[in-house]
């Protein structure tokens, strides 16, 4: 069964994203659709970066994931497509699969610049270069056969220190350290404790846990850790 | 064509839910997935109960309904697959599943524990648990195999006087009164009007009609009841 | 593969969309189903003519396209489903198609009104009548025989002046202009500039281009042209 997953800055329900799904559905009739988020932070490539990698590390192998966050549609970033540990992604080359490429156990195997045809459009190469590339790989096209292969690598996510990666609905904050850590500094707040759960937490106080994704997390039991410590996406953490 | 539907209170675009259809998929490849929805108020198991229940009433035998809101993940709440009237049920023991039983034509007809593995997450058990489950029955898998049996029944709802149930998006409130019902107290407002369709009340005034759930329901025609009447779910509504 | 998407103003999240998807599968078990929106601004029958028409012109022959935006529901516009260049529509006839029809290179080839059986809901149709059947035109059955041929035309959108039709989420509006045009007055504000992509275009400075939907769009690099202009979706435009 060839399955496309699409993360993108679009909204939800916007119609760009049903655009896009019809030139999937038209060149792989059979591909499973599956929406990992249209909600990343309109231009935001280091959200997107971190949404791609959360919400796509389940697929199986063979699947395609097609992300498109791109402040420099139509100027010189170059549209790509690649293969990593036997999935492929296909989307702008500006750093939105830098997590992607930082966690995988292997680096990529392929990867092709995709050409633009001639009437293409300048504002969204979503439609017209990265879905059709996304439907001929689900549909079995071999990846090279799609554009010119790079010679160079592909683009990396800036070095950064110590951060919130993310905030979930509920207010947690997703840091991008890797246990243990046995105490944080965020906005100038101490977090000192620790707890396995929720419901092992004290309410209302800021606490460590080791969240779903392998990160260190910040929540805080009935309550929210974003409003309490005044954090969002980017807030930097130190480790005390 | 196995089906499976998730409900959930983890927002629209959380990268969240696509991890549960990645691991979905990944037990059962060729299921369609049908979103009932993910914007349950956070943690809400009263808003979660009424939105599976009126979401998941026309699919059809055999389709298996994966619901996670879940104050108490990792704690003492049993982790839970059942059968209800031709369809399954996973998901936590707190109540969730509370409106579905309630309205059911009969009462569950096998209900089973499921287990944690060793290694699951803490914090993300809609992941570890619910989709591996959620998906093995899917596939085809007997309930019975998932896990132990309950010796008790399954988590209810607290009994409730009358209230608002849900808004909509057009502002009418859902009661959880059955007709007939010609008054209504609303928060202090008679509602003593009532009509068949919007084309037939008056415009701008408050009236009670038989919603398409089959509860009574307050609109406005060319207005918002929730604004009118200042009620949200859970507003507690009297028979006059 | 039976293809058929879903435009309502339903809201992302509502059950409501699920309950429509229970019966459109329960009527074409194999039907896949695409998205386009659920966000068209509650009501607004000109809003959601934009979104169904930009949504679903990259689906292929064949494809089914359900579009419920209804304020008389239950009222005397007519439930109706209609072929126009090889795709089936379902819905009010309110207008909501008004756009599709507009810009199809032919006019609709055949249009049944749809009967409403006895026990069908005065408030949402799009259960009772629309979804079943789309399910039914999607599962192979002919349009003739889902209700009586229409003797007059569909209802068409008002003619109009130039409008802003429809803000994306970037804050870009998009005008009911086609090019040329080299200069546009929009809510006191002269846009002098063009550009070809946003990297052309100097920063903060609203500028014309030619979106990806083949209309005239006003934007600003790094910037919202919705903030910076005061414009919203009808907002009228003026050609210089």
């Amino acid at each position: 069964m060839p399955l496309i997953t699409l993360t993108t800055d679009f909204g939800e329900g916007s119609p760009y994203v049903a655009v896009m799904k019809g030139r999937l559905l038209a060149g792989c009739p059979d591909a499973t659709l599956v929406d990992v988020s249209h909600s990343v932070p309109p231009f935001d490539i280091v959200a997107g970066a971190f949404i791609l990698w959360a919400g796509t590390q389940h697929f199986g192998l063979g699947a395609v994931h097609l992300a498109v966050v791109d402040p420099g549609v139509g100027g010189a970033r170059r549209p790509v497509a690649f293969e990593l540990a036997g999935s492929c992604y296909v989307g702008p080359d500006n750093g939105l699969f830098g997590m992607v490429l930082a966690e995988a156990p292997s680096s990529a195997s392929a990867a092709v610049e995709l050409p633009r045809p001639p009437g293409v459009s300048a504002t969204f190469e979503g439609r017209d270069v990265f879905a059709p590339a996304a439907a001929a790989l689900a549909a079995g096209r071999p990846l090279e056969s799609l554009g010119r292969r790079l010679s160079d690598g592909l683009s990396r996510l800036p070095a950064r220190s110590a951060t919130v990666l993310w905030v979930d609905r509920f207010g947690n904050l997703v840091t991008s350290l890797r246990p243990p850590v046995s105490a944080l500094l965020v906005n100038g707040h101490e977090v000192r404790h620790t707890a396995r759960t929720f419901g092992e937490a004290p309410p209302g106080t800021p606490f460590l846990y080791v969240g779903s994704l392998g990160f260190v997390e910040v929540g805080v039991r009935e309550s929210r850790a974003d409003e309490r410590l005044g954090a969002v996406p980017g807030t930097p953490v130190e480790v005390l």
